[in-house]
């Protein structure tokens, strides 16, 4: 993961309330799954919060972007552009093109809100679908960038982190990593 | 995907409103990535309806049952166990194991909710974290079965669909499957 191009997740759209915990959700897992930045709507101001705490909280590097378009970035966006989509073409055919690219130019996966406007799927390069079946737009990202990374995203360290997990087969362990051996 | 054994995605609690979302991205998750069939409490009446619209407009099979106390189910299931916690062991680590234990007996993969009870943690076969950072149930769900199945899951075929996606570079393409050649 070390060097690499950047990648960054853009969530177009948001309606305040209603999309807060899945605009939530995908940020945390943008950051959790490997990605280096997540853009909003400037209208997300509640899970840019939560995203920016769980960063104080459990580490880092992960920054959070708001823009009063989305849309504008996607459009002067100069790397490569992924849209996630059920009506785009199966992320098992185009995985290695997509990492290809990504080791190229930095990668902007764009994941869709209520109404996409066309120029999105006219604009990406990619436009990429997890199963052509509806389901969840934080499915689909999790997946895209477990196959982007191809599992080193799970083996990512922490910089600045206040707590850390320690995996355990049952039970909860959280520590501080400064106190750790 | 055919003849194996059958996978259960359990959903442990559901509060109707603040939930329904990610009751239903869940529910539609399950489903989606090769899932047999979704178990949720009595009260997430909202995300059982979605998820059986979803399959009957685009296809099966894939049941939705509801339970008093999915705890309850957890405790008697007589397969394999696993629970998706960001406490528990790094899922690169278990998979192969988990897809062992899943070729010899039905899995019933738990996903918590806001408390899950500490039964379900000594219940559990396995407790998976997919990282040990805080992100999304979703996510989670999605990149377990994603490994589980090995990518074999994005190849299924659907049965008795009104409606068919056909993947395209670019744009939407959705047709009746009783009318394609």
């Amino acid at each position: 993961m070390e060097g690499r191009e950047p990648v960054v997740v853009c969530r177009l759209s948001h309606r305040p309330g209603r999309d807060d915990r899945m605009t939530t959700h995908v940020g945390l897992t943008a950051r959790a799954l490997g990605a280096n930045r997540v853009v909003l709507p400037d209208n997300a101001t509640g899970p840019a919060e939560t995203i920016e705490q769980v960063t104080d909280r459990f580490g880092g590097p992960f920054a959070v972007e708001q823009y009063d378009s989305p849309t504008a970035f996607v459009r002067d966006w100069s790397g490569t552009i992924a849209h996630l989509t059920m009506y785009g073409l199966p992320v098992q055919d185009v995985e290695a093109d997509l990492r290809a690219a990504s080791a190229e130019s930095p990668l902007l996966i764009v994941v869709g809100g209520e109404k996409v406007p066309f120029e999105v799927y006219e604009r990406a390069d990619y436009n990429i679908a997890v199963t052509n079946q509806p389901h969840s737009e934080v499915a689909g990202l999790a997946v895209l960038l477990d196959r982007l990374f191809e599992g080193a995203e799970l083996d990512r360290e922490w910089t600045d982190a206040d707590r850390t997990v320690i995996p355990k087969e049952t039970g909860k362990k959280v520590v501080d990593p400064d106190e750790q051996p």
